[in-house]
């Protein structure tokens, strides 16, 4: 490894040690490096307006952050063990370069204030393309509710047949839903949308810093303006993000298994295109739905990586080491949760109904609640009336579409309101820029 | 128990199966009973616009349940294992005073449909004065900021001295955290200001509800447009509702760390009055912050809660028995959370700073990181200055209040920024009618 | 409520604080009471035998216990919020009749001691009775796998069609399952059966307790030796009971899963008796497995549990008052949990299956991995018989019979090894007095 | 990638959805790469000895998979995306190098029993270092409580000064909460300790595998009978390893936490080695205690390991591909874990007490305890005792080694009892190969 930037004369380090503490840093820190390099120009340019750097520094530093960003993206350079973490390799670079400019650059910052901005700017990254593919998700559901409304699904409570239902209404309800999971993406990513930037190690610096430039540069909504919750704020922007891409995680775990249902052969309502399925080692037969049940899966790395932020953050106020166990936490969240959307719009395109499946599998029973509210309507006490259509010797064979029709209380299969969700999926769809009020 | 609305001729009920059934189910609802009660008289108000109950049907049933309202509220009615659960008893006891309207109540809807509506209720009230407590909290602590801005505190990272730190960085750290937990609280309000009533039993009914109308009479925001959909959002708005409560409750967490350290002899900060102490049954000499300690358990309960809603929804769509645990959970999370959350703002009032002490334990090297920047300013590059000021023999007893007022940068102590704090808090404070747009 | 022990003179009270502290913690110690009267009894023994208490003194003390135990019991005593705890009104009582020697029993114990011991004893209660009931369900699936060998089952991967299976191989693996249940609620049984009693604060006492008599009385298997890990222990131990009640509700959570799958129409393969399902408030066809749901959803709670303990343990050492709240999850856990369980073993024995059902299941595809293997033995390369066993056009209605016939491996059909688990379950059944070596 | 085993003539991949399908999967298996070879040497012993495998055949294979075994171990194979998993490279090689041999190897097995019998295998290999790190850190605090055992140590509740406590009682402690540790790590290897090679795909095979003799060759202790409960297993004895793992993390977060104290200025008991603290990039006076941190740390990243098995687990029987991402967890869970672990009786060995320090922070107030019990032996009731030690008139400055010397109760600083520590200590050192009778 380089020169650690805090090394005291004389002291002995020990290898066994300096693994531990470092382990696997400085490669996750690649994922957060051109941030970090971005985050780095603006600061420099911060030092410059409040005169820390000369205007030939701050030009050899903007020069080489962007030989620097250009040889990372291209792998000329190369992250790893030589260095503490990204945040020393960015300075160090600039030394080796620039000399003595780059020996300015960390003037009035930490590496706090390197990992605080550069995660940051990550999670808004993410949480903008968690908000994209809800979007998109919603939309392909909203299409497919239109296209589809008619055709019967059994529609089950307790996974016991209860009521005929039909593919509008399932459609409609995960259009809602990932339109209720766009607008918590959105307003995550307004409330996570404040630059630390500027907090040094928690409790300001002795410059002027211009941080309300730096913030502007930056693209943040707002500065967040305490240097002590800068700190505070570690860990805890973070599990907001997570919750919120838990909660379109959590949609698809229940979507993933209405699929592995529907593809079992005894319900049989769903086809999944070969590209979906897996086979196996031993078993010539089988076609499986490994992809629906990677996504089913998904939501329960987002919530260990929720558990591990938030076992570690019984702290008092102020830095502690412990926080840096975040950082792999929000990847692997983020990895296995955006991997898993990645896919949905796609799936849920494909998805192949078997319409003569879903209408076999409707029996008499059905339509028994029809019949009570029926006799309701005509008079009956509604408690009377259940009591008249609990007798099975009154149930029949009915006709699914006949029942459809007349389901019209609103958002039933008879008046799905897609315009009303289409409208919400509108107001949902813009991000806006305007913080908090 | 009262006879079970669905219970069929000839069918044996097992005392040791329905007590497991049962659980402390009908306690529970003690809790909804209020709000399952308003719901009712907007869905009789629903069914009198449709013509399902005459006119003097719905009056006979808005009298009986005001008459209900009010027996529960003085205890004249209690609330117990004689009825299934509080859904059937507001049914039961409709049915036994008006008869033929009592027995039409129900018509249209499910005990589904009940505890949707009455969940929903019961989490915006709540999450309404969550609200009200950050809001009430980050006041307090902003008027601290202001009044004890310049008193020195020790400031420290890794819960090692670092730097000189002031009464108004700490108070402000914990304004601005407030704020934000504030907004969410008040984002997670409109997120799930949605009304569910009149999905039935998630495939609706076939009956034209006005649940256009319901919606207003109820207060809510806006439709919960899918049947479907309001049977898969239960769990899913439990727990943003309980995130959003976490989030103030982490900043509690830390908080109350700081402040059990600081109550320590060895730290020797703060001192709170007694009434927020307890004593010893063996150590006489015990004077114990057992308050600050149960303030930083209680995020504990609020992470219990999601955990046993989370395990609960990996389920297909449709409604099943499991969800019924979610609701003993938002009882745990929100009566420890707000109970714990409505002492803040008295404790922080009654904070008393110990400013000797405070001053006491700063030490030389805490002005090192001052003085590698002043020679920052001077010219010499910061990684030099750094190794300069690194440098124990010129470590000097310094000037806190000099350090504090050189502080300058945006955020730091001698630039607290409290206006923009509380401009952002007023504009937090102000809980809008808007839904999602 | 009563006189607190700790209270100092003029130190005034405040109600709201003193609600928040209280919490239900007196009404929780209900759980506990008993175990509490059984700790004081030995207590005052081993005072009594380091002349603390004189003969009469403990005699008196002796004959007040055993009647506060029955009048506990019988309602005539009800520990409610006249009392700080149920710790506090034990010594109170005893004042109130004794005296003195109320006065005195306190001697060289605090309250963390009872509610040490207290806990110590009840997790052993619960531990011994979960451990009974792995057994008992182990017992019912090794008999009704011995009963039901034969009989066809189709096997599923993924939900898909695999190989055929029979309710032997079903039953054999829940009979194994809950006997490594019951093995690790015996071994955590042993882990918890030490004796925190006599450790006062944590710090011992300056008097000669004689804590292995207590030991002896109170049928610990051995000492909890030292006085800090006692303190330091509260919490783990308790999560540790918590994970072995876990082990056998994950078991239980799949079990049901499969009961929830074969009893929908789509699968069809298993009938519940009518007391383990309900019905629906609005639909009159409805009979749900609701029994099946909640055994189910029971891991839930107790998931929760240890979420909420192990959110508490993030301390130095010593008591804090943090660690109250363990109290609660542990009785929300085993309540939960063991309520599920308690209901299992008949649920097993009461199972009716619909062979038919199962038997019209089976499809050709479901013999190909014999034919695979049938031509690996014959001398075919197994990834060619794989190849060819993979064409669709050498699968055909095949005989289940036979095929389970043929499956000979041990541990499947042909070969289920009964004798080999009912000898482990013999072994497993005994709970030794041993500890550890 | 090379061919997949189960691909079917005419089907397209699609990329993308192969990527999320093999995620990191074949990099992951680099950790169970040489538990996998062995295992299939040891079923490959098994084909010969049922004639699947000609003698000649067998040696042949052999020869490769050790061959593979050290290729894999300098570098000379690198097992990657070039394949889809490490068990079909296993494969891969052999046909590559043996052909039809290698062709055969798959015979009777599944991918499911590969990782099965690989993740049990490796799951013994990291219990058995727990174990061992365990012991080793309870010797070295036996050892200290025995050398520093009267040494004052302020003893604290609450982190408020309670009464004198003793450099050996601290470490007693820390030994007996290891000494539980080890005994968990042990008994939880005994339970795992099963051999699940030979389920096949969780119904068996119509062949007569010899799973007994694989048993011994693979050194289990016993065979998992049920080839059904051998996939039903899955997760469940991860999580139980995991939890085993949790119980000695959970100590060394609250031994972190007390270091993390004793090292803070405030305190001032413990001096850590230059070796195990770190600077800052900006504030040139730090010394922080980096190491102890991260050591309290990591037992967030095994809770979350847990957390996302957990979340897996709610699966009917027979496997599903969700729980693919179990693996990940557990290499996650021990390689913090241990990691923290392995550096720990080294930090134990070296910590430097500063006696001054401790005993500078005794106070009056701690001898008030010692006084009330005193005034009880003396015939005073406690309760009054209590009373009369609560006036700090009567507190006065004591005697340390004099209340410890006093302190006789078994536990206590002048009972430490380190021999029977000891005795179980080395009980509980001895790894059985009993099983579980």
């Amino acid at each position: 490894m380089s020169d650690l930037l805090w090394q005291k004369p004389g002291v002995k380090v020990d290898a066994r040690i300096q693994r531990f503490l470092a382990g696997e840093d400085v490669i996750l820190d690649r994922e957060f490096f051109p941030f970090d390099i971005a985050a780095s120009l603006a600061h420099a340019e911060g030092l410059l307006r409040i005169g820390i750097l000369a205007a030939d520094e701050f030009a050899g530093i903007k020069i080489e952050l962007a030989n620097l960003a250009e040889d990372f993206g291209n792998g000329d350079f190369v992250l790893d063990e030589r260095f503490e973490d990204g945040h020393s390799a960015i300075e160090a670079r600039l030394i080796e370069r620039l000399g003595d400019a780059g020996r300015r650059i960390h003037t009035g910052r930490s590496r706090n204030d390197q990992i605080l901005v550069a995660t940051r700017l990550w999670l808004k990254d993410r949480l903008a393309r968690l908000h994209a593919l809800c979007i998109e998700s919603a939309e392909v559901a909203l299409a497919r509710a239109d296209a589809e409304a008619s055709v019967p699904l059994p529609g089950y409570t307790h996974l016991q047949r209860a009521v005929v239902s039909s593919l509008g209404m399932w459609w409609a309800a995960w259009a809602e839903g990932f339109i209720d999971d766009a607008q918590r993406a959105r307003d995550t990513l307004a409330w996570v949308d404040a630059n630390p930037l500027g907090s040094a190690a928690g409790y300001g610096v002795n410059l002027p810093l211009d941080r309300d430039h730096v913030t502007r540069a930056l693209g943040f909504d707002r500065l967040q303006v305490s240097a002590a919750y800068a700190q505070l704020s570690r860990g805890k922007f973070e599990m907001a993000a997570i919750e919120a891409l838990c909660s379109a995680l959590l949609d698809l775990r229940r979507l993933a298994w209405d699929l592995s249902l529907f593809t079992s052969a005894e319900f049989g309502f769903v086809a999944l295109p070969a590209q979906y399925t897996t086979g196996s080692s031993i078993m010539p037969n089988k076609r499986n739905p490994d992809v629906v049940e990677l996504m089913r899966a998904s939501y329960a790395s987002a919530a260990a990586a929720r558990t591990e932020i938030e076992q570690l953050l019984s702290l008092p106020s102020g830095y502690h080491r412990d926080l840096q166990f975040g950082k792999g936490a929000i990847f692997h969240a983020f990895g296995r949760g955006l991997g898993a959307l990645e896919l949905l719009p796609d799936l849920l395109r494909n998805l192949e109904w078997k319409a003569d499946a879903m209408r076999a599998a409707l029996d008499p029973s059905m339509y028994a609640t029809d019949l009570a509210v029926d006799l309701a309507r005509q008079g009956l006490p509604f408690r009377e009336a259940y009591q008249q259509a609990a007798d099975p010797a009154r149930w029949a064979e009915g006709d699914p579409e006949a029942s459809l029709q007349a389901r019209v209380s609103p958002g039933a299969a008879a008046d799905l309101r897609l315009d009303a969700l289409a409208a919400r999926l509108r107001a949902v769809r813009h991000v806006a820029r305007s913080g908090d009020a």
